[in-house]
């Protein structure tokens, strides 16, 4: 078929209205459906205390999702009940209060709502003069404010904390080598070099790997008994790096260690970055949002003097996935590693096309979802001090849990409770086997779930108090069903093997 | 305050169960907001056509959007109520079937309540098992369908195609250096090089300068006069580059170029590719998916044979924003550039943890919205044939614009029309200028809004017609109130200088 001849034929099956458009053929037909579906999800939020945690999905339910590609279309009723019984049941189970694996936050009805609205917008974030990029603004100028930032700190959405991590290293790439390494790559300079402690997350090593640095130029700086990175091994080794002619370019404090939710000494990284001029970053994916209680905001006291942030709203903060963040100081360097000149992201005096910065001109993304709507809506809807106060509340709760695995017979600390991760460990498992079987254990019956993380290189258990609806008294269910478990888990590995 | 005495002051405020979370107080009050919120959304989407595509937020309504963080929470209804008269009028506009501008879909109403469940859900699909990632692995079969791609190819949503073509870039890179560069960074590394044309995205640039690769290295091969990369002159660059030592290691295939919608003629491309063992990637952005219409699958001939493609499905596809996606057909090689071995990422028997293969470890994000289900519902509710002949009507309008601007005595055609843009210019406006006014004041009349671009480096007229919504008789609409806003801005121009 030549080109030409594509759109040749006589025969237009479009030229309906009708069939023009992916529009509802009727409406209110599909208002109902709509209205169905969101009773659904309401309901499903309210009851979530009532059903299992977890569980796996079915061989046959699987199997429903391995089928070709739909040719012809369903009715909107139709799916949502294929979602309802085959997804719903399914899920990752972190709406749940006793969901306590990794660090997810658990949601909130009014992000659903807020959601719901920005996808009825549709709007593309990437740039052009229109309303969303003002919300974008407004959140970054309530970071500046809970971070005591500079107001005009710019900032910008992604996906999550990994990739505004990613961000962080390629700011702070231009800050060393210039925005020549754009053009030039990094063939042409010397090899950079960065620090970040034992326990900082993983997402900083890739950082690393995709921007080309290398992951073995990460330097992993030694903890103390707290988890946090060591000052004076950091000033070591960058004296080292120096003498032997790399470019030391950036220090990754954390905000919340993932494993522990350890905060490093802020303000020592901050005093030892201005004395060797280097980028000082902070992964505050869950931590930094600490701020907005006053009961934690002194365990970060030194944020204030990072040169650039990367957080997660999706996590303490209870936004629905995705909404990561990224924010810097210095603005002008922050564009100057990302604007383009391509002519079709070229600003106009007036118009949709006006505006001077843009979203696309501060991260990788062009096209970009509303991810602020939901983050304000949170905002707006708890205010910062009921937020601030949910926050302390998880980790009240993680003191309680603390205290009730002090008590407990079965288990024993493994790390120190800083914010709101409890890590222990069946006494007297040195291989962390138990541990995991624990963990699967619970998994499988639905009644909690944390997950494992290594201390020392043992598999312990690990629960992460993130979700707003944990409250004191799901730890004791949870301390009994881990301890009932751990009481099985032994008993049939004392048991004879059958023959 | 020392750490240690953070909580433990007797006053706690958070003992009752109705302050201990972030649900409503009352269900059936929130109930009754979300259903208004959703009425609102409907109503919205069903009167698209009556309001104006864009119109600027006035100064007052931009004002309450620089307000310090809210310390206090406010009513649902009174936050939809300002999200109807202040965000709601002054959006984007591409759900308008008279938005043209850039490469943006429409949207629909059935996307909108698939984000609505997800965010409900609120799955984070970076991993573990859950029936999420599934849905998530379903489209990747359904696309290994539609391209002709192996069962096996692996997959992975993103926010778009520029981070698609960033996860591209490193692949390829692995492929070249295996695993190794990860660790060890570029500089102990030959110089890598690729290839795209001169019409390619900037985003390509972008992805060379964010992997450390430097956009000097991304050669921009000419176009012939279908603006389709010229193969002869992508030959003898390679040539060129290996005769100076140089690694090239991607060439770039663009399946839609944004400014013209040009394919390049990929069975060449990808015949080069296999002469010269490169890795064959393909930045099918908005284009790709037209392998859905059988009218212009014949256009995309090749694609089958490419390494990699990058898509979105928020473009032609109508899918909300934002969800882009990376195929390839290089399973191990793909995991093999992202998989991480921290402990909180372990892969556990059975329980959540359990699966093999998680989305992490085919990409840069551990925190990831479940975008495979607005895209599930899409191809569910209108299936693929459905979604065909909506991306074949696109073409079929920008079609008919072409003809009435074949017609018009005030304008004239700036490029062929190959799929659905349509690019054109006021005759004899050498400068462009009089195009960029047009542009500018059909924005602000509210009737239409295109974009400019630049062809042969002069600024014209372009119109992307992506929307599902957008009709023949709208292009009659558009062409007269550009040809009314030409006569406007030349009068002017003609019209002697007031005193």
């Amino acid at each position: 078929m030549t080109r030409s001849a594509v759109f040749d034929h006589p025969n237009d099956a479009f030229a309906t209205e009708r069939d023009t458009s992916l529009d509802p053929q009727d409406w209110e037909v599909f208002r109902a459906d709509a209205h169905r579906g969101l009773d659904m999800m309401i309901d499903y939020l309210r009851d979530v205390r009532d059903r299992k945690v977890w569980q796996p999905a079915p061989a046959e339910v699987r199997a429903e999702f391995k089928a070709p590609m739909p040719q012809q279309g369903k009715p909107l009723g139709e799916l949502l009940k294929t979602f309802e019984t085959s997804m719903l049941p399914y899920a990752t189970g972190n709406t749940h209060p006793l969901f306590m694996g990794w660090v997810h936050g658990g949601g909130t009805p009014v992000g659903m709502v807020a959601e719901m609205l920005a996808a009825g917008l549709n709007s593309n974030c990437g740039g052009r003069d229109h309303i969303a990029i003002d919300v974008e603004r407004e959140i970054t100028l309530w970071l500046a404010e809970a971070f005591d930032f500079p107001r005009e700190s710019s900032g910008v959405f992604v996906t999550g904390s990994s990739m505004a991590n990613m961000i962080a290293t390629l700011v702070a790439r231009t800050d060393i080598l210039g925005e020549q390494v754009r053009t030039d790559g990094l063939r042409a300079t010397g090899q950079l070099v960065g620090y970040a402690s034992t326990e900082a997350h993983a997402c900083i090593e890739r950082a690393f790997e995709m921007s080309g640095v290398g992951s073995a130029f990460l330097r992993r700086i030694p903890v103390n008994r707290k988890h946090e990175m060591d000052g004076a091994a950091l000033r070591a080794a960058i004296a080292e790096d120096r003498a032997a002619g790399l470019l030391p370019f950036v220090v990754v404090g954390s905000a919340g260690t993932v494993n522990t939710g350890a905060i490093d000494d802020l303000a020592r990284l901050a005093d030892i970055c201005v004395e060797e001029d280097i980028w000082f970053h902070v992964d505050g994916a869950f931590g930094a949002l600490g701020v907005l209680s006053p009961e934690l905001k002194p365990l970060l006291n030194g944020l204030e003097r990072a040169d650039s942030v990367a957080l997660d709203f999706h996590k303490w903060l209870q936004v629905p996935y995705d909404a990561g963040f990224f924010i810097c100081r210095h603005p002008d360097l922050h564009r100057r590693t990302f604007m383009s000149t391509a002519a079709y992201l070229s600003r106009a005096p007036r118009g949709l096309a006006a505006a001077d910065i843009w979203p696309c001109d501060l991260g990788p993304d062009l096209s970009r979802g509303f991810r602020a709507l939901k983050t304000w809506f949170t905002f707006q809807s708890f205010g910062a001090e009921q937020l601030g106060a949910t926050l302390a509340q998880t980790c009240r709760v993680a003191r309680h849990l603390e205290a009730l695995i002090r008590r407990s017979t079965v288990f024993e600390l493994s790390a120190d409770v800083t914010l709101n991760i409890v890590c222990f460990s069946v006494k007297g498992d040195t291989t962390g086997r138990v541990n995991r079987e624990i963990v699967m254990d619970l998994h499988e019956s639905g009644v909690a779930a944390p997950s494992t993380t290594k201390i020392g290189g043992r598999p312990v258990i690990r629960a992460a108090i993130v979700n707003h609806r944990t409250q004191m008294r799901d730890m004791e269910t949870f301390v009994a069903a881990a301890e009932a478990c751990a009481a099985r888990v032994m008993a049939e590995r004392a048991a004879p093997v059958a023959p």
